[in-house]
């Protein structure tokens, strides 16, 4: 039986403070790689496949902290437009493949699709190694998005502003691994009063919101469009993309947007808030889904 | 003339504290794709390109801030193996393509190789692609690094722990764009004294080391044996990997490092410090390295 690797490794560390130096424990974020792979269903041979006799296609190497790893795989191939829905994953599994090594089972992660939901794999690696086909610059990237399905997000609910002001501690205090190891994004799903629907934790902020998006595609949340998607660290042009791939209105950042995160909300009719802390925040986009006890015609 | 896009945008933003909304304008950092070509000094096609008639191979799209982009292709293109030295580079220059849209001239570097110095580049396709051709787990990942050439890092300077007590704060008044958009990484350079030698920003983190690295590599001064880097995040896998193949032995990061970070800088005889602020610090690795005023033995 391998041992699964956990989401927290013990060091031993040194401590300088001024001159003076002490040996402690220490819990640290584990990183380890996730292969993603492809297989399809019952079928002996992937379509497309690099080798003849192939019975898999790796779509990607990411580096993550171990936990929720078939939500990770579930919300990369969702938000990456790679499979349409959570039922078009007949299965999950780790890698019992013979030829693997035990200490990499579980950083491989099998997922069977039924052979239609199959992508065309060559075309697939063509839009890993460059996603440049349309282009190169800011609006060719939002181009993309729309070539690939993107629609304007949803109207959404309007959120009163002392509910988002509250959200950060909400964050926080759901922060478990966070609060041990100080090296982890997060990223949480709240609905429309402030209530924590899900969080989840990982060294790559990519992959947290991979992993709340696939908990949701997973256990039929998915499209999230009455809810907020909050992280906790910067609004990047690619969270943008994956919140609204999953149809979620609003995305709230305890740090400061990107200039392409603040195009994209506005390009799809998002909400993007920025800054989100100490009871005040930023409105970048979408203004109009914020309520002020002034009232709307104030903002 | 096509416009260069800036390091920073300017927009309108809704700063909303308590039920008190005031418009301002706001600063934000530019994020924008950059698309890395090889190109073959003087000939007329690169060999192992797509397709029969092409002159040139895509190696990556990047999402960056705008700015020092040539360091970026260097430095990206050194790190992660793909050409040797900065020597290896005839020229570098944006896409002046008739082909290509004037909006996205300046968001792809063409770099072009001596011929000799051309790497096989379907091989290259499947490194990038899978990065996993030696097993997915972290021993496997610091194997493919020792296959690729990282040798152990250079003994390096002992430095004073006061002066790394000195750093955060060298580093942060170094900060312009991130004093503006709060919405940057770092990555610094400084000498065993103290002296900060450069420092470059990104909205990536992995594009600040990069610029930082490329600078270094086409100003003839990699590798930086006497060197520490510094960042302004956490220590992940990827950066410990990009700052060994630099050949920096001490690696400072504000926040924390993780699990595989830890591990590269013990494999590779680096010193790697975290949580490095409010004139304390935490090592992780190679302790031999730091001074205090009560002696190297008591550390």
């Amino acid at each position: 039986m391998t041992r699964r690797p956990g989401s927290r490794t013990r060091v031993q560390v040194h401590v300088v403070a001024g001159d003076a130096v002490r040996r402690r424990a220490d819990e640290l974020a584990t990183e380890e790689p996730l292969e993603i792979r492809l297989v399809a269903s019952g079928a002996a041979t992937v379509p497309g496949a690099a080798s003849g006799a192939a019975t898999h296609k790796t779509v990607a190497v990411t580096m993550r902290t171990p936990g929720h790893d078939f939500e990770l795989a579930a919300g990369f191939l969702f938000t990456e437009g790679i499979v349409p829905s959570g039922a078009a994953i007949r299965r999950m599994t780790y890698c019992v493949d013979p030829g693997v090594d035990a200490a990499q089972q579980y950083n491989i992660v099998n997922v069977e699709l039924a052979r239609s939901a199959l992508p065309d794999l060559p075309a697939l690696e063509r839009h890993f190694f460059t996603s440049s086909a349309c282009g190169v610059c800011g609006k060719a990237s939002l181009e993309a998005m729309r070539m690939r399905g993107s629609g304007p997000a949803a109207p959404g609910p309007a959120v009163p502003a002392h509910v988002l002001a509250m959200l950060p501690e909400r964050l926080q205090a759901a922060q478990g691994i966070f609060q041990a190891t100080g090296g982890l994004h997060a990223a949480a799903l709240f609905d429309a009063s402030g209530e924590l629907i899900a969080l989840r934790e990982d060294v790559g902020r990519h992959n947290a919101l991979d992993k709340l998006i696939g908990w949701a595609v997973l256990n039929g949340r998915a499209p999230l469009r009455d809810h907020l998607v909050m992280v906790s660290g910067r609004a990047s042009f690619e969270l943008l993309q994956k919140t609204l791939a999953a149809q979620a209105p609003i995305f709230c950042a305890v740090s400061a947007p990107s200039s392409l995160a603040v195009q994209v909300a506005t390009e799809f009719g998002m909400t993007l808030i920025g800054f989100l802390r100490g009871g005040r925040f930023n409105v970048y986009a979408g203004v109009e889904r914020i309520q002020t006890a002034v009232g709307a015609s104030r903002v």
